[in-house]
């Protein structure tokens, strides 16, 4: 998406490719929006701590910089015997996994790019296929988003009033967006509409990204208090809700997203408000039978303890809010069933949760599990 | 309640009043949990400012200040010309009455130590008897506290793992505080329960007050982030919801209290959790015929743009946290339906929301109105 920076508007993607230096650049989500930086990442062991750190964070952008990672660590093998470029790989591939473990997406990613691999019959011809496997699922991402913004985009009518919780716009993918890919659309159609951005504590990406990358595109929005949206429904303010997924039961319709969302969802369904979910079809785990198999990633206690901001001087800094004997739990995700989700907006069209098992050989489904 | 300071445990009022300096004592909550400090407010226009300010905040307390509030500024006035004086405490009764618009225990309590003044003959005489006034509503507090610590009790079982919203706390009222009331009740019983406290944003006073009064009494509790609750509660880890009140419709049993109630009792209801509200009586409001005629105080958006904690080196500060060119809503209070509360805990026992209208002569419901 275009980006202002220092009075120029230029196009950037989330993640990108460096080949000539085997890095991954990725803007650097921590400092936004108060600072806009892109960061080289130059090894897979780097690539792993970005990913950890939340230099990257967003289904989709972190399957594309896994993808990129897992290339970028086999590109950096400088052997030749099969067997240790194989053991290597799978060492890449532990790292890399091990780095967000709710993020379906990461393992998909990953697992396309091992595929396409094996078809190369030495180690420099499964390194060139690696890296382009690779761009194929960064660059399949943005076509998905897209997709998804053509057939979302008629859900947000003239005038309407749009929840978001998170951030599923084009900083969590490679660009566009899932979330945000129908608020895009709506606007090249020249719809007005306002969006609020629940602000999404502990980490605050509604306030940070989601509402940057709505200023970026002009888009009228405002920010509110994760508590204040049940609120706002019950006063009518509120017409739809958008959001994102980290991961999507394919056999069940549930969805796994942001701490909150399960939350927001309830709320919608006690006023009649349509919750939309917007995902790529990377986000569908095929696997797992049930919610409760889901691992919710349990996030440090400082984050809920306190926050990050910057000061007056516009240096970032954490402060401690809570009562210094406190401690805190941090789930980072949760589980929305399917009974809430008026649909899921995906590439191919809007679908019920629970069609997704009976759609599976046009959503991705591997066939080998047949 | 007892608190440590500097090693020391000693007795303290959250709202207290000096005589011979015509002073009210009270604890700076902006303060807290960082710092304990007892502040003296000198004359009633800076009383007002306080509870605007929120160095006091919460029900009962803010009651209590404009209570001895308004003594205060009746006692300050220094003429002899009776019109002069009534129209004097009209002044400060209004100032007072301005500060805070969503608190309706703020003019119940002042209309209390206007009636009391009625009776005085001379000036001196009705200040001597507001001052009265003003002390009985207090003592009265501490006392209506104590009796929803005796009904509400019972409801917190060993083994209970129990959520709250914001602050209903000591702080929140002269003494012992309403929604804490049963846990402290339960505690000296010797039962063992666990309190998940929401931080309640936008202003904290879960993660401040009511973690820092738990940790003073030695419950043990986490701070969860507002939008953790909804997954806590799908995961079976709460066992019932206690909350206070900013005021309480008596015609129809609907609940203002703290940004985010409605959603918790909204969530609560999907789980079949008990919802509970610890209210005094000055907490009921007998005028207002539906919800939406309270007024919903619309706070600062910096409150929700950013937070207020403390450096590393302990000192006080405000970091922006939000995207620096967006604008936030912020509703400071919302209101729950009767059919999300499973009972409201007064001082004369647990009543469902649909009786006080039933039961209003036993609950103060004043007499002139009939």
């Amino acid at each position: 998406m275009k980006v202002s920076v220092n009075g120029l508007r230029r196009n950037y993607r989330t993640v990108a490719f460096d080949r000539r230096r085997n890095s991954i650049l990725l803007i650097d989500q921590r400092l936004l929006p108060h600072q806009f930086k892109v960061v080289s990442i130059r090894t897979y062991q780097e690539t792993a701590q970005a990913i950890q750190a939340m230099i990257v964070r967003g289904a989709g952008a972190i399957g594309a910089t896994a993808a990129y990672g897992l290339a970028q660590g086999t590109r950096a093998f400088r052997g030749t015997a099969c067997r240790l470029f194989l053991h290597h790989v799978e060492r890449v591939y532990q790292i890399l996994k091990a780095s967000r473990p709710t993020a379906v997406d990461l393992v998909n990613a990953m697992n396309q790019v091992r595929t396409a691999m094996c078809r190369g019959k030495t180690i420099a011809e499964q390194q060139t296929l690696a890296l382009a496997a690779a761009e194929k699922f960064a660059d399949e991402n943005v076509e998905h988003c897209r997709a998804i913004g053509e057939h979302g985009g008629p859900l947000v009518r003239d005038g309407m009033r749009v929840l978001t919780h998170c951030n599923a716009g084009w900083l969590a993918f490679v660009d566009i967006g899932s979330a945000s890919a129908p608020l895009y659309a709506a606007q090249a159609k020249a719809r007005k509409f306002h969006v609020f951005c629940d602000e999404t504590r502990p980490r605050s990406q509604g306030a940070t990204l989601t509402a940057w990358e709505l200023a970026q595109q002009k888009i009228p929005h405002h920010i509110i208090a994760d508590s204040a949206a049940g609120h706002l429904m019950q006063r009518g303010e509120i017409d739809l809700v958008l959001v994102g997924s980290d991961r999507t039961l394919g056999r069940t319709g549930e969805v796994a997203n942001k701490i909150g969302t399960y939350t927001k969802a309830v709320l919608a369904k006690r006023h009649g408000i349509p919750f939309y979910v917007a995902i790529p079809l990377s986000t569908i785990d095929w696997e797992l039978k049930s919610g409760f198999e889901i691992p919710i990633e349990e996030r440090h206690e400082s984050e809920v303890l306190g926050g990050w901001g910057v000061n007056k001087q516009g240096r970032r800094q954490y402060l401690r809010v809570a009562n210094p004997d406190s401690h805190a739990r941090n789930p980072g995700f949760d589980v929305t069933p399917p009974d809430l989700i008026t649909g899921i907006i995906t590439p191919l069209g809007i679908f019920r949760p629970k069609e997704l098992w009976a759609r599976r050989h046009k959503l991705g489904y591997p066939l080998a599990n047949d």
